[in-house]
């Protein structure tokens, strides 16, 4: 059932001194205790910086806010999946019955930390500069397809684009609240969409801001509910 | 009023090529659109890598879970800040007049964000295996100190320990809730101590599991609130 690893090591264009770490990054913890889990650790933390560090040199004029989310619409449990789709590591993985049967290796989150635990293996068998290399290359076409222009947008913008093209109705903002003396206000706006029941509040120095502020974490939901 | 960078970067143990990095690192937002966020965006990157990998080669008995919570016990804003005050680094910022006014120099997201935007400025200046020798350098004593002991006990262990520490009641854990067949029933527990009004609460596979599961998120909630 399960194929060679040797033949997935050549698909992902990787060599390994000691092969026993590669075989532990595709082990599942349903198949036993020595598994891929400290692995996924590892390759989860180079992986961000590896990907952190291309951002800053791609985009030099990037603040640290669009950096961020740069970053974590490349790093992520549906990203990272599709990834290892690609390379068909699902059929490659070592899993415990139960998984096998309910078809774990399809899963997102177990092929996503398998990547991120191979990311590991090429780290502790080949060093930094070697597994940020390969990482690069897994994450190149990515890289390059990135462009600002979604990202520079401000949330609000951003939120009804994103409801416009599931072909749900636009957010609605309402004033809640609002306190403190006239020079000082502070403004509390809830932000609703048809997606949630309940809707999100936030505050800000003026309305506008509550609004983008509200906009922001309602966007920051979404993308919880959609991992 | 600011003291020369030269002095700290003798006291931090460093050596730049081209110390306009360092000076960008010093930077607060206050000061100008020319600031160290992008630095500490990098800076948070390599920091998260260089930890996680030495827990990894420091406890190579130990899960990702407890790997996951040494790194979060070492790296994060108030122990940061500890470090960034141990070498005066507050004195050493170039902050706008208003927070310059309003104390910013001591605020510790300050001093931790400063300490931080510093590493990016090494991996930038000196590349990854200078920044990594030096991050370790000044983690090494908190390294040497970290001891298993206390991450290995359960979640209700740690929990009744803090509480006790600080000399407050023990936790109370009621059963609220169960649900669903016999042999495959669910537990809901609420978890309640003296610091908080309301309580936690968590399900579990029986009513032990949900009972540690309802500390371990008593504890987040903990550790939230002393941030």
């Amino acid at each position: 059932m399960i194929k060679s690893p040797e033949k997935l090591m050549k698909k992902l264009d990787l060599n390994f001194i000691d092969k026993q770490w590669f075989i532990l990054a595709l082990t599942h913890r349903s198949a036993g205790s020595k598994n891929n889990e400290r692995l996924e650790f590892l390759g989860d933390s180079i992986l961000g910086f590896v990907i952190a560090e291309a951002l800053f040199e791609q985009f030099p004029d990037s603040g640290e806010g669009i950096l961020s989310r740069l970053r974590a619409s490349l790093v992520n449990q549906e990203s990272l999946a599709e990834l290892a789709r690609k390379y068909d590591i699902g059929d490659y993985l070592i899993l415990g019955s139960g998984e096998l049967k309910s078809g774990g290796y399809r899963r997102s989150s177990i092929l996503s930390d398998a990547l991120e635990a191979i990311m590991g293996a090429v780290l502790n068998d080949r060093g930094i500069e070697a597994s940020k290399t390969w990482i690069l290359n897994l994450f190149a076409e990515r890289l390059q397809g990135l462009s600002l222009d979604n990202w520079q947008k401000d949330p609000k913008t951003r939120l009804q684009e994103y409801l416009q093209a599931q072909r749900l109705d636009i957010p609605k903002y309402t004033l809640v609240n609002q306190f403190g003396l006239s020079h000082e206000q502070t403004f509390e706006v809830l932000c609703e969409i048809s997606l949630f029941k309940s809707g999100i509040k936030a505050t800000g120095i003026s309305r506008k801001k509550a609004e983008q502020q509200s906009a922001e974490l309602m966007l920051d939901k979404i993308a919880q509910e959609k991992k």
